[in-house]
């Protein structure tokens, strides 16, 4: 790159720094960005500028807002007696878009993880005990990811929320929608098996 | 996305715009650079507003340029006696990055695609014939991509400057038809300098 303009090679660096964008991925970008409008080219560069600026964590449950809270948390026809728990804001998204939870969430913003040295305190855990002991919920729901991360996070948070009067549940685990019981591994299987519904 | 906040849903919307970003891919860039240090996002940002503003093209050979010239027209070591004429800048990058050609480079910005609409007066043709006209070139070597546009392009493009005294070469062809320069390694590309041919 050193052979060409300084801006390119510095784009293509900071385009390689994106997670699954390899060196010639981000050359590829880099001479898009290059050949497309400016118009386009700086939309994208205002996009990132913007949503650094104006997006934020919820006072109240973590999500992104570009307010002081959330437009889930301003929504007064959610319902405020169930509370679901997820590690990210992509994941309530995810829930989000099934469109079948009405209650409101609250992003820890990370899982314990202590290979990668994370522990409760850098997650939003004391929040959102405070939100349980002040709030009236009847049920938690934890929507940590099925790992052994997402477990351990749950298990933690469930033994630390056992004091107040709440039920604590999680995401049933079983064979998903649509997936062939052949591709199915070991723990799908153990999942599906101990959850069995009567029918 | 509606469900989310707005600077987020248009940052998404703004990457799934980038060639080879799907939908998913453009959500998970996005929550990357809210999670990055602000540092680094608007690095990026700002990588994008400046590659735009600062980069042209050489007004010699087309290349992509922060100046008047890009740096290979301004280097006084080059071989001003061989002209190496290329679709793109890219195209010119994967030639000087094998760090085999020692001449000069004249970029058409495309190639001949009457299927796309695009003629000889959509390139820089009139520019090359110009150069050729009034310089000391000995030997021009057609490096178009080895398809068939490409080879339309310089088939064209030699007929052109078969009035001028000078050789004219194509890229052997040892790299494969069908595929694109952009992707060829230096093997390739040494094979196919070396072993060029007369036309």
């Amino acid at each position: 790159m050193s052979k060409h303009a300084g801006a390119v090679a510095e784009l293509v660096e900071q385009l390689g720094r994106l997670p699954g964008v390899g060196r010639k991925s981000a050359e590829r970008l880099a001479f898009h960005l290059l050949r497309v409008s400016e118009t386009e080219a700086l939309a994208l560069a205002e996009s990132i500028r913007r949503v650094r600026q104006d997006v934020r964590y919820c006072a109240t449950c973590f999500n992104l807002a570009e307010s002081e809270t959330c437009g889930i948390c301003a929504n007064s026809d959610r319902d405020l007696t169930r509370l679901c728990v997820v590690e990210q804001p992509r994941d309530l998204m995810s829930l989000e878009q099934a469109g079948i939870f009405k209650g409101v969430y609250h992003v820890l913003l990370g899982r314990i993880a202590p290979l990668d040295g994370i522990g409760p305190d850098q997650l939003t855990i004391d929040d959102l005990v405070e939100r349980v002991r002040v709030g009236n919920f009847v049920e938690i729901i934890m929507a940590t990811n099925p790992t052994v991360e997402g477990d351990g996070t749950t298990l933690y948070i469930s033994n630390l929320l056992s004091e107040f009067p709440v039920e604590i549940t999680r995401l049933a685990r079983g064979i998903t929608a649509g997936s062939v019981l052949e591709y199915a591994n070991r723990e799908m299987i153990a999942d599906a098996l101990m959850g069995r519904q009567k029918l």
